[in-house]
């Protein structure tokens, strides 16, 4: 398997409402739109994905859990889905979801050398350490003191009768994205972001094509450390909810679209790819 | 509501293969992901969708003609859905499908006048020549006498008792796609098309990045008059299924992308998208 060695340690954030699944009703489509975002997220390499709330029709906060946890859910390697996610009504069709196949989620037949990385979850504080579960037969130990029942990554550091780890994460690799939900209108949410974006796009149909700017756009997003881009709703424009003075750019990804209305997922893929095909 | 006016006669026509649905087992997936091929072939206004025969494990000649099926229902206006489609096991689940919104697709209480184009239905001969349902409360007529049975566009030329009508479609406005399957394989699938491309595209993980050659990719496409561009299977590359030297460009448009595998309707519309962006 070969992956692709990520030059720059720049982080991509994208902005969704919760009302992405304001016109979807049936439970099975609700579960796979949520999963074509994790999916366009992790193809292009999203560090962040923030549901804002657009204070909308048909947007709510429980549709914003219900995305996070889908997106979690997709996130999570397979070896601890189980433990990690009770069974609930929520998840009756993620047997649909199409996996992300991403570095870290391993295959299981995939052997496990001194140096790899590894998500585990850890399991229960001992003298020694954590015993934490990183999907083999046996729990491995991390000699420090951390937080049980939580996700995180570690580095394989022996491998033997006894499975030694440290907490560490490669930087040269996608290591699949974070959900966080917010409250908050989408400029708060952009401000309570614990990393600041230096680069903040806004994507409207009502927008100059970016066929105009394109070099513009190329140069400031290779130039950035942390971009942000910005997705309306079904009923909610990025212009009618931000301050356009508050964006570097406002773009729109789909010029002269065929269909009256370009839908949430459709600008997230179609502007994701371009800015992708931006990167050096 | 404002439809963007097409500046060129170019045609776009994307191929993609009947092994596009062997991973999906569940019947509303099934529709749905067919669906969104419909979308994004409107959303890039896309004239043709050839399905070809990739002879892959999972594809099959069933496969495709249930995506030509629900590719058709989608392109016909709603007025027209239940006489051109009777009740059947491969529709039951299209209440789940996206509207395409095209300006082929007028809503219901859009207002008719002289000049407008509609699709209809031709219903039967008569002496003066064709009644067709236009999806207004009277058949018009058209003074041609056309085949039964069959979804033509046409102008209205009067508009009054009495309608009349004329065979015709818009040259500036996007007018949906039509869908052909073809039991070849890809090569004679693109030979056989009426109107030859005269600028192939492959798309294909192994190929270079499209950034690396961007001008040229994109002078390209604004020269062409019919631009063809084919995309593989869960099971097939388009580098195992027909010769470079046939192709113009070989283009890997979803560069150092994070999950291992990128599905074909994540290819096509991203690639879509790209292409999109770089046309005049």
């Amino acid at each position: 398997m070969f992956w692709y060695i990520l030059l720059t340690m720049e982080q991509l954030s994208i902005f969704l409402p919760n009302s992405y699944l304001a016109e979807s009703k049936d439970s099975k489509v609700r579960t796979y739109k949520v999963g074509l975002i994790g999916r366009y997220a992790a193809l292009y390499r999203a560090d962040n994905i923030v549901i804002y709330n657009d204070n909308s029709e048909g947007g709510s906060h429980e549709d914003a859990l219900y995305m996070k946890t889908i997106l979690e859910y997709m996130n999570t390697p397979q070896y601890l889905r189980k433990q990690v996610f009770p069974i609930s009504k929520e998840l009756k069709n993620v047997g649909i979801l199409p996996p992300l196949r991403t570095p870290h989620h391993p295959l299981s037949d995939q052997e496990i050398k001194i140096g790899d990385f590894r998500q585990g979850l850890t399991k229960k504080r001992v003298r020694k350490g954590t015993m934490v579960d990183i999907g083999v037969d046996r729990l491995a130990l991390c000699k420090e003191k951390l937080s049980v029942n939580k996700v995180l990554s570690f580095r394989i550091v022996k491998f033997g009768k006894e499975i030694l780890i440290e907490p560490d994460r490669p930087n040269d690799l996608y290591w699949g994205y974070e959900t966080l939900t917010s409250d908050s209108n989408l400029s708060n949410s952009i401000t309570m972001m614990k990393s600041k974006p230096d680069l903040v796009i806004g994507t409207s149909k009502y927008a100059p094509n970016i066929t105009s700017i394109f070099n513009e756009v190329q140069s400031s997003i290779n130039e950035a450390k942390h971009v942000a881009i910005l997705f309306g709703g079904p009923y909610s424009g990025i212009n009618t909810m931000i301050n356009e003075h508050k964006l570097d750019f406002v773009l729109n990804t789909v010029c002269r679209q065929g269909t009256e209305t370009v839908r949430t997922e459709e600008a997230l893929v179609s502007t994701l790819a371009i800015i992708n095909a931006m990167r050096e």
